[in-house]
């Protein structure tokens, strides 16, 4: 019982740390994902595919998230944007209080679009609001179309499904459309993209709906 | 402090069961292992082929873990071996307790090799002992050549590396030598295996390895 006391201790303080950090990109029309998935699923090989397609149009900025290394913050700079690294050191997700930190070496006046990479993990993060707009579950092909049902919670509160590694279907046993099934059995609201960062298959539509999430409402 | 005092407390609590799950299992002759990685690497593929080679040879029986459903533990179960689905609620790793109640159910004096198949997480299970004889870690190649520096604890803490999935290397940019490269720099004593639960690749390896290991010393 104290254990579960304790928990529901830290997600009260997380969130009420979300909140600020929700009003802090809201006061500076900053809109932000918060992107998760297995370890290996292509997050940040979409992050990189993204932020090629959106190069010149919308100014954005990127918080890496990792267990360990600062390899992908390496990969993202190369693009040109803001990157701030957050290590974990063996944490399993990020919180609210790490972004808040992050948050303030970003220029924040200058950004439209904010991406969070989450820890790989389709377990842990689910809990933890970081003050974005909306969560984007990143699920590849690759690990089978059960894995909603297996790991419902992320999926439940995420907001935006994409299956990525597309171009592995042909090899797979595993279906896009009954991942897709099975993901809409979980959360009938998810908005679904299919993409590959290996051929770019899906790339402009996804980039597309963020360009539109991202422009101010007077656009 | 505070936090990482109870946290510490937990994983004391986790490891002296753990040091009872493996005198009990000792006792009996059992060859534990703990089988993990990240959602969808093929843990409960490479455990259905696994099982299917086996047959005949060794008793072998089987704790699943998971966060919801018991669909690993049916997939399991048709291959006619004890099988106990342990569903942990969103919990994101097993724990020694939960794998204690779970061996109560399986008749231990019949069996010789114990296989416990953990949460999908390539994070939160490398803390926790379960009495297992060694951690076995499944990465399947389409999860990228990075991820043994990217979550070295579990690789640091498994005794075995099996790399599955090699039937879709052809169509990846990431290499098993460089995985198998990456993953020995973190623990260089790592036992490594290739495997594919499609062609059956590597299977025969492995399962010969698992019989020796699971055979009694006087065999």
């Amino acid at each position: 019982m104290s254990i579960i006391t304790i928990e529901r201790k830290l997600l009260e303080k997380n969130d009420a740390v979300a909140r600020e950090n929700r009003d802090l990109l809201g006061r500076h029309g900053v809109f932000a994902l918060n992107l998760v998935s297995s370890p290996g699923a292509g997050k940040t090989s979409l992050l990189e595919r993204t932020l090629e397609h959106l190069r010149g149009t919308i100014p954005v900025a990127v918080i890496e998230g990792d267990v360990q290394t600062d390899l992908d913050a390496q990969r993202v700079a190369r693009y040109g944007v803001p990157a701030v690294q957050i290590i974990t050191r063996g944490g399993c997700h990020l919180d609210a209080p790490l972004v808040r930190d992050a948050l303030a070496s970003i220029p924040l006046a200058g950004i439209r679009l904010l991406i969070i990479e989450n820890v790989g993990n389709l377990v842990c993060p689910s809990n933890y609001d970081l003050g974005e707009a909306m969560k984007v579950v990143v699920a590849s092909t690759t690990e089978g179309d059960d894995k909603p049902l297996k790991y419902p919670a992320m999926f439940r509160n995420a907001s935006v499904l994409i299956i990525n590694k597309i171009d592995l279907v042909p090899y797979l046993n595993s279906k896009p459309e009954t991942l897709k099934a099975n993901a809409l059995q979980i959360n009938p609201s998810l908005l679904t993209f299919e993409t590959s960062c290996t051929t770019g298959a899906g790339i402009a539509e996804w980039c597309d709906w963020l360009r539109r999430q991202a422009s101010p409402p007077s656009a």
